[in-house]
């Protein structure tokens, strides 16, 4: 397929609440970011982390060729984990066009809330 | 009416809950993609559907001149169905211009969450 | 101000919830396009609300310079109300550039959910 | 960082509820603008809030260089507090690149419901 996105994206909204209601992995209080390399060359993303009171971080990860990686924020912990309860922003560097969607499922009560949004896309 | 749109789309998030709270069919846990073909020829599009760890899938469907159509990913049947509880993304390219939003009902539990996005547009 | 936005919007994205768990008006399941006319002349915008199964309809509001009009598709009477319960699509059209974004409240059950998105902007 | 972004943003949706079900600050009805700043001068943003039948009202933030903020509308004072129960939007003026979300957590009822997006980003 006709490589399809952006090689820079970002996502001003960021916060992991430390609670949860649920112990079922998939229902804990997360952020994901979904990236998609749709194109035939594996992705090398940088993904900065933004803060209202500290320098920023930076993670590294890659997505294979043709394929999707849903990523917990929650997850990254090279080189420290994402605080929880604290307001970030992240900026997306990839070396070929991807795709980024922000999702957050909020389980800090027995009832979930979702929102999502497509990433603000540098043209 | 002048055409409106875009004929290349990406949704990075994707994901069907195999639980549902409701028997109701409005209320089932589903993914949709809205389609709107708001030109005076009918809109071909294939949907190709990138996944973590297998190669994508593609599904055919057509949105008729004038009409929008509320795609249901739990619907796609052909050649197989979307697998439940599995992180997905989608690209839709379409013969003539098109518009595509993002929409997830979550009914695991009783309480309903909802999510939506305008697709990301590839310009 | 400078004038901000584009003249056409799309939202694929399009449901009104026949059923409503309250009778308060902030809470009855409704569908918002909020259109902010942040420029010095009146807007004359046109909204076509498209179907899965039968032709178009086109409605006309007016938005005040300097002013932001939350419009509930509720509240839209002429030439005939939108129909409940039905899947739709809506383009708007405006002489002056304008900024849509579209939120949806649904109350079908005792608990309110919400969803909201920048409308897509035809460049 | 080479800077990400744009200089003008909009908003057009906003409606802070004056009711909460929670006293803990964190889940306060409130209405957010994530303002993202990757950059490396401070930026100087002002917030202009339309509103349906009165004149626009003007802020002024700040965020430094390499930071987020968080900015709830509710916690706007200066020239005056944001009207609660009312419907406004918003446009962001920056003098340097930023990247700007908006979300919303509304608890009028014990549950919380989100919503979020991308603002519109004036080309």
């Amino acid at each position: 397929m006709e490589p399809i996105g952006r090689k820079r994206w970002a996502i001003a909204e960021g916060y992991i609440p430390s609670q949860s209601s649920f112990a079922d992995g998939a229902l804990i209080s997360h952020e994901t970011a979904c990236i998609l390399n749709a194109g035939d060359k594996e992705a090398r993303v940088d993904i900065s982390i933004f803060f209202a009171k500290r320098e920023p971080i930076t993670y590294r990860v890659t997505v294979a060729a043709r394929r999707t990686l849903h990523l917990r924020f929650n997850d990254l912990k090279d080189p420290e984990a994402v605080p929880r309860d604290t307001d970030y922003s992240s900026v997306f560097e990839s070396d070929v066009p991807i795709v980024v969607q922000h999702t957050r499922l909020d389980s800090r009560h027995a009832e979930v809330s979702l929102l999502s949004t497509t990433a603000y896309a540098e043209a």
